[in-house]
């Protein structure tokens, strides 16, 4: 199994839209990729390791698929479309990793 | 529900031993923190949104707890004797960012 990690980095002027990313983004995509799509999670930053630091990322968001490949060939074909709908909930710049499940 | 996630930066000199994290230092950490610790996940990277690109993150570790304080009550105790395992695996500077569930 295979997870795309997408990291919506902190910032001074960075925003994030939890509400439409959870209730208009993350639907879209599930709708979009369909079948292939074994899981979808999301999180909201709270704060770092020391109390009271701010957290790295504002919000992550991780999609689970069979194999690279799987992911490939159905995230592919609308990843156009997927990522026009980014602004619409943040002006952060994500940085994605795709990630190897091991536990 | 909250995630302690620890993300192990990729990098030139960077060594990540992924054997010795799943096997000895995860098993260390859930014998130390116990019954508060609700989940578990490990991830290795394998690379960025474009193919061929290297990963941001060598490693990604996920602890899962009912609440920020379940988790400072507990993880919090043995906290000290976890990161002094931390050099026997890798070389990297962790971040750790908490992270509240949202899906």
């Amino acid at each position: 199994m295979i997870r795309v990690s997408v990291f919506y980095p902190n910032g001074p002027q960075a925003k994030f839209d939890m509400d439409y990313y959870c209730q208009r983004h993350i639907p879209m995509v599930q709708r979009l990729v369909g079948a292939a799509l074994k899981g979808t999670a999301v999180e909201k930053g709270l704060g770092g390791a020391a109390p009271g630091t701010a957290p790295s990322y504002l919000a992550l968001g991780h999609l689970t698929f069979d194999s690279l490949e799987s992911f490939q060939a159905s995230f592919g074909l609308h990843s156009k479309e997927i990522v026009a709908d980014v602004p619409n909930y943040t002006n952060t710049q994500p940085i994605i990793q795709i990630s190897e499940i091991m536990i």
